[in-house]
Parts: C-alpha cells; sequence; structure tokens
C-alpha cells in the first residue's frame, strides 16, 4: 500500500530528517532499542533525522491516541517483542500516529515541536542496542550466487547441490552472540588445518570474513506443530536490519563436515539498531526472483502469485571496509561491493514458511538471515572469500594495502537503502565492527 | 566428593524416597519447575521419591537456612537460571539444606515432616515443565559410534571424517521446539526425494526417528570473548538431563547438505524435567573415554589431567517403545536399547571448553546435548536409523508388529540411572514422548 506517508513532500519538523540522503526521513520511522547510560535498560525508539524520538516520552506526552499509543504502549518494558507479536494491525497503527506526531503541518506535530528538548535525543548521544530479544537466530543461504561461488571453491565439479533449487537452505545460529552494530569483533581462535598439515592447531583465525546478509524479525509468531502458509508469512514478518553474519573461513572448512558451521560463525553476529518495517518497505516490494529457464518451480508450499509478484524487497546493500591505517590517514571508507536484494533466488515469505512447514515455531522478535547476498557481478560479491576468490585475488585498498582476508583494526561497514521514483529514498543506517586482535596466543585457554 | 549424602543408609522421612528402585532417593534430589495447574506460572521443585518438594515452601516454612536459603531464593521467580548461574558453592549449599531437611534423622526433617502436606506435592498431580529457560540450544556429536554407523549409511567407503578425533564436533539446534517430556510429537512435514525420484515431495516424513542423549545445562556462562579453559569446563555445569532430538531421517538425507540439519530436527526436542546434579552424579564419575591405539590425543586446549581421570559419567541408558497396539492390550513397554554414558568419545568437559573456545559466550541453563548415545554393540545402538539399519533390518516388538522408524502412537521412553556398590543408585526418571498423526495431508500448508 503506497499511500501518502511515502511521498517525498511529505515533511517533518525535524529538520534533519527533511534533508536528502537521510537514512532515516519521515517515510521511514524505523524502530530501535536505545540507552543514555550503560546502567540504563533500553527504551525503544525511532529514528528521525539525526534524532531519535523517546516512544514512552511522546505516550506521555499524549502524543499518541488510540490504537498507535496502544501499540506503543506494548514497548513499555523497553522491548520491541510484544509489539512485534501484536501484527501489521497495530505497527500499522503506529507508523500512522508516529506520521502525525512528527509531520510539520498536523497540530500533533506543532505540540510534539514545542516539547521537542524532552521527546528527542540526538542520535550519537544514545547506545544503541540489539532491537529486539532475539529467542532463536537461523540463517540461510538463499543467494544462488553465494551458493554456487562457495560451491565451486569446494566442490569445483558440482558447485551447486541438487537441492538447492528445492529447499531454502538453512541452518540454526547462536543467539547469544548477536551484537549491535559498533560492538568490537575479537579475532576468534578455532582450529584449523591446512591440506598440507599432518594435523590440525589451535589458534586465531587467519581467514577472517564478513558477511553482507539482510535479516527479518519475525512478529506474530506460530505455535508448535502449526505451519504458516505462504500466503499468510508476509503478515508474519515485522520489519528488516543489516546483518553481518562475521566467519572464520579456515575454521569452518575444517570443522563443517557433517553437520554444518558451528564455531566458524557463532563468536559474534552483528546487526543494524534500526528496524525498518514492512511498511516502509512497501514502495519497494518487487518480483521475486526470475528463475532461469529450466529450474524447477518451487514446491506448491512455497509458491503463491502474490509471492512471485511481489515477494521481493529492492534494497541496495553496500559493504565498505576502512583500515587502521586509513582511519590514521583519514582515508574514508573503501566500496568493496554493492548489490541488490532481488538477486536472492528464495524470497523472504518462502524463508518463513519453509522455516515453519515443519512445524517449528518462530517466536515474536526470532530473527531469520538471508545468507550472503551476492549478484553475478565480481563487485556484487557479499564476503571476502568470493571477492578475493578464497584469498587468491587480494583486493588492494586505496592505502596501498592489500586484503586477502580481514586483518586487525578492520572496520567493515554495511549500508542499506531504497530508492525509487515518487518516494522517498530510505536507509537502513549502518551496521559496524571493527576486528579486535585475538586476546592471547593460540594456548592462551589450555 | 562422595560424603555421606551419597551413602545408602542415608534415608528420608518420605517413605517413598527410601524404596528400592526409586530414582529420586534423597542422594538425588534434582531440580525442577513444577506447575499444578496450566493457568499457574511455574515453581522449582525438587524430586524426592514419589512427590515433589516446593522450594518456595521450603523457604518460607523456614527449612532452609543460610546460604542453602540464599541459593533456594535465586529460584523464586520461579526458574532455576539465577541458580545455575550462582556456581557450585550456592549448588552444593542447596544440595546440603536440602538433605538436613528431608533426612529422618535430623530436627529439621522432622520439623519438614509435620508440614508434610504443604510442603509436598505428588508427583503425579503437577505438570512439568522444561527445567531452566533454555537461551540456546548446541546439539553435539560426541559418540564415535554413532559417527560411524550413521557415516556408514551416508560414506561407505569413509565413514569417519578426518575431523572427527580432533574436533568435538556439533552444531546449533532450536531452543523454542524444546519441550518437556509428555509432550505429544506431532509427526512433521518436510521435503523428501527418494533416489530414484526426479524431484522432491511435500508431506509428512516416513522416517521419524528419535535420539537417545544427554544433555547438560549450563551453570555460570561466559562472557562474550571470553574462553572457558578445560580446568573450569566442570564448574561451569549445572546437572544433567536426558533428551530426545527427534528426528526426519528422509528429510534430513535430503536437506543436511551443506549446512547440517536443519527443518529434520527442530520440529521437537524432548527433555526429561528433572536436572540431575554435578553434585548428585560426583560417585558416578569414571575415567574420559580411552581412545584406540593410534587415534591423536586430544589437542592440548581440550585435555587435563583431570578430565582424562574422571571426565566420564558412568550413566546408564536405555530406549523403551510401546506402540498403539501394545497399549491397548496393556502389553509392557519393550526395551529396544541400553548403553553406557561412558562411550562417548569427547566429555561433557570438552564438549564446554570447545563450544567456548572461539569466544562464544554460553549463558546459565543453555543446554549441550550429547549427540545420540550409542555403544559398539548392537543393542547399544541409541536410534532407530542405527538400530534398524536405515530401516533394512525391522525390528519385531512384543505384539508382532514390526518397525523400521517410528509410527503414529509410538511411544519411546528414556531412562538413565547410575549405580555403584557403596552409594545410593539415582535415576533421571524419564523422558516421554508420543507420535501423533500429521495434522493434515501433505499438501495442508498450501
Amino acid at each position: 500500500m503506497i499511500d501518502e506517508t511515502h511521498h517525498p513532500d511529505l515533511r517533518s519538523w525535524v529538520d534533519s530528517a527533511n534533508e536528502p540522503g537521510t537514512d532515516f526521513p519521515i517515510q521511514n520511522l524505523p524502530l530501535g532499542t536505545v540507552r543514555r547510560d550503560p546502567s540504563e535498560a533500553g527504551t525503544v525508539a525511532v529514528a528521525i533525522g539525526n534524532d531519535v524520538m523517546l516512544l514512552d516520552v511522546a505516550v506521555r506526552l499524549g502524543l499518541l491516541s488510540g490504537p498507535a499509543r496502544e501499540a506503543a504502549a506494548a514497548c513499555a518494558d523497553g522491548f520491541i517483542n510484544p509489539l512485534m507479536a501484536l501484527g501489521p494491525g497495530p505497527r500499522r497503527a503506529l507508523r500512522a500516529g508516529l506520521v502525525n506526531a512528527l509531520r510539520a503541518d498536523s497540530d500533533t506535530g506543532r505540540r510534539a515541536r514545542s516539547h521537542a528538548s524532552e521527546l528527542l535525543v540526538t542520535a550519537s548521544d544514545v547506545e544503541m542496542l540489539v532491537p529486539a530479544a532475539i529467542g532463536d537466530y537461523s540463517d540461510f543461504y538463499a543467494s544462488i550466487e553465494h551458493a554456487k561461488n562457495l560451491g565451486s571453491m569446494f566442490r569445483p565439479d558440482n558447485p551447486l547441490l541438487p537441492n538447492y533449487k528445492y529447499v531454502p537452505i538453512g541452518y540454526h545460529g547462536r543467539a547469544s552472540s548477536i551484537v549491535a552494530s559498533g560492538t568490537g569483533i575479537v579475532r576468534p581462535s578455532g582450529q584449523t588445518k591446512a591440506e598440507t598439515d599432518a594435523a590440525p592447531s589451535f589458534g586465531p583465525t587467519k581467514r577472517l570474513d564478513y558477511e553482507l546478509e539482510v535479516g527479518v524479525f519475525v512478529g506474530p509468531g506460530n505455535s508448535l506443530s502449526e505451519p504458516i502458509p505462504i500466503a499468510q508469512a508476509e503478515e508474519r514478518m515485522f520489519g528488516l536490519c543489516l546483518v553481518n553474519d562475521w566467519s572464520a573461513r579456515d575454521v569452518q572448512g575444517w570443522e563443517y563436515q557433517p553437520l554444518g558451521p558451528f564455531l566458524a560463525k557463532n563468536f559474534a553476529t552483528s546487526v543494524s539498531p534500526w528496524v525498518v518495517t514492512m511498511d516502509a518497505l512497501e514502495p519497494f516490494r518487487a518480483p521475486a526472483f526470475r528463475r532461469a529457464d529450466g529450474d524447477p518451480a518451487p514446491l506448491p508450499y512455497l509458491s503463491s502469485p502474490a509471492n512471485e509478484t511481489a515477494g521481493g524487497v529492492d534494497i541496495q546493500l553496500e559493504v565498505w571496509l576502512r583500515s587502521a591505517k586509513m582511519r590514521a590517514a583519514k582515508t574514508p571508507a573503501y566500496r568493496l561491493s554493492h548489490v541488490r536484494f532481488t538477486q536472492m533466488y528464495w524470497t523472504l515469505a518462502q524463508l518463513v514458511t519453509h522455516h515453519a512447514s515443519n512445524g517449528c515455531n518462530l517466536n515474536p522478535g526470532d530473527l531469520l538471515a538471508s545468507g550472503t547476498v551476492s549478484g553475478a557481478a565480481k563487485d556484487s560479491r557479499g564476503c571476502m572469500q568470493e571477492l578475493t576468490w578464497r584469498g587468491t585475488e587480494p583486493i588492494t585498498l586505496p592505502s596501498g594495502e592489500q586484503r586477502r582476508f580481514l586483518e586487525d583494526g578492520d572496520e567493515v561497514i554495511m549500508r542499506g537503502f531504497c530508492e525509487r521514483d515518487g518516494c522517498a529514498r530510505i536507509g537502513f543506517g549502518e551496521c559496524r565492527g571493527t576486528v579486535l586482535p585475538a586476546i592471547a596466543s593460540a594456548g592462551h585457554i589450555t
């Protein structure tokens, strides 16, 4: 539903929200959890321009009413999860209420403006937390280009396994180690074994990588044993964020058979702090990936006309890198790759429906990540393993440094935004993380 | 530490706790979460004979004092997790206090007995819940016989992968679908493809299986990026339970490459409701598995003299099956297999240390399961896939029925106990689950 809340002419009384290029115009209004002091509990907020609006203050000031107020009140304990559980109706009511409170031309907006000092906090003055209490985290493998690239490195004769075009392949990740953007990522240690080594050894990974992904937060869940039909999958999605699925490729290569990646991935996963709601993304919906001639159609349980027509989301994604040397020289970050999320072989709705197809219960706030987003072009590959082809084709940074994998001090910055004619551009903000040195020598835990 | 609390002569004023063969003598005292009514929140209780003792009532009656009272008070919100977080000291203090309150020959015991009607509830009158709030659930693959058996079915030439003797292989499971013993297990649907089929189809699994496992609940956790040295792994373990990792083998065969099992496992995992503490298990500790000549030693981070000497736990485990027909005919359950937990290639301490070796943060109440416990003997195999060799060697039940995999109406009952001379026998209670029919036809969710 593309309504006036997406129109580029809609303006906010928060001036920075009207600046061209802002990720957070009034047309976006993503939700997140913030705190001003590490001793504080989190509180739910909305991004608007360079500020965040505190939801509990908006309620207290009477700037939200009716269903919008009720929806905001669901977040009173500092978690978005209860709002996520309520589904699209209350979420949309909240959006309408927030637009009304933040637009320049409404009575409520004028009243809100008079309380600006109470209602708004400069974004740089708050700490952003992981936006929801994530009960379970699942990670998929929905980019066929990524699957082909990885597959051709490990299995040159048979890059794409026979199940790929039928099964939205996924696995469970670690919820406890999901961290907010900005959290330093300590280089993990693990077992690795080069092909020429007789036995593995334990020590800091030499092949630390990032993976550019998009995550969907589950809205209303399903009870155990109750699948989610594809026709209902969209209403089970609350909103999206960016995900960096940090990976230790040498650990992964040695450990992953036969049960999949484990310690190669579970040391940290970064998420961008703002959840862009499905309502804000409405104008940017796109057809599902067009399968190549000869590819099988999705099985009926993963298939619907609506999914075919508008199951995709046209998000433009970018990965940037800034080394310690570049930071010291004030060289700006360097863009490693850019890709559109419409390249994904499986839609988010298909991931949701597949996940619940055996009755597995999804809960509000659970995170499903897409898997690395890679396109066909070389500069659209979503991880270092692909960009440098397993380290064999190093990247040269503006500083003259070369990269096969990530080095200590490297900062990885992921960005995402949506734009199209007739609508305001909206963005995801950033998902950042800097690699910190391993905590001690290889033998540190013995 | 084998002290008088393990001695078989110690007797409780709760008569049923003194009966030979009870799983819950005063020497055991496992913790669980119970409720009397589905509308109630859970409350923490201790199993004693055929009864459960309510911890909050014991506190209120002043039957616990000092550190024992403080430890019990940590469970005041109905969760064991805060007690788990406190570590071995408070856990042991609680055990000492509970022994004092439940023994026949103490003043406190006599006082407790006078309040028996308030303090105790018949076990069959309460509903047992999942014993802790499980944040993350990980599942390992620590039985070499299981790995060899499964491997030889899938890769006859190369049953055991080269990483097995170095890496305690594990993967993340689903926390949301962990259910308490007694919960019915709806037969899941999923994609399967026989080798002779051109394409997969979606429908109820035809190869539903159980897996006999032992789970360890994490006590005090570790912060992100802080490994747990093997010398500290024992103090991070709170206690053990039985786990049934239900599996859909046909779904697993089609989906598991390259990222491991997902929908084949995450539809349900049953746990026994009583957590047997590491203190109760102290007399039953055993040497770590004796590796075959020529096997590599564990890498230094997985190695310690204490783990070598006493890293094992001598639990005797059994799986029983009762079909609907057997139930109707009042035929007792039939024992499918029995095995000792000392057969595991990796100790629980090694699983804990390996899991955290990359800095992955474990939290109090997290569950780590061992993987299927199988021994070398045929009747010690811990799942149907192995017992019937992938369905090719069916089992005949006392009813005359044959089983290749589980049928609707089959009840799987897992039991575990420890016994040795000079100590009281203790048991784990049961982990039960009955297979319920798939909720509709194969096309039900389209």
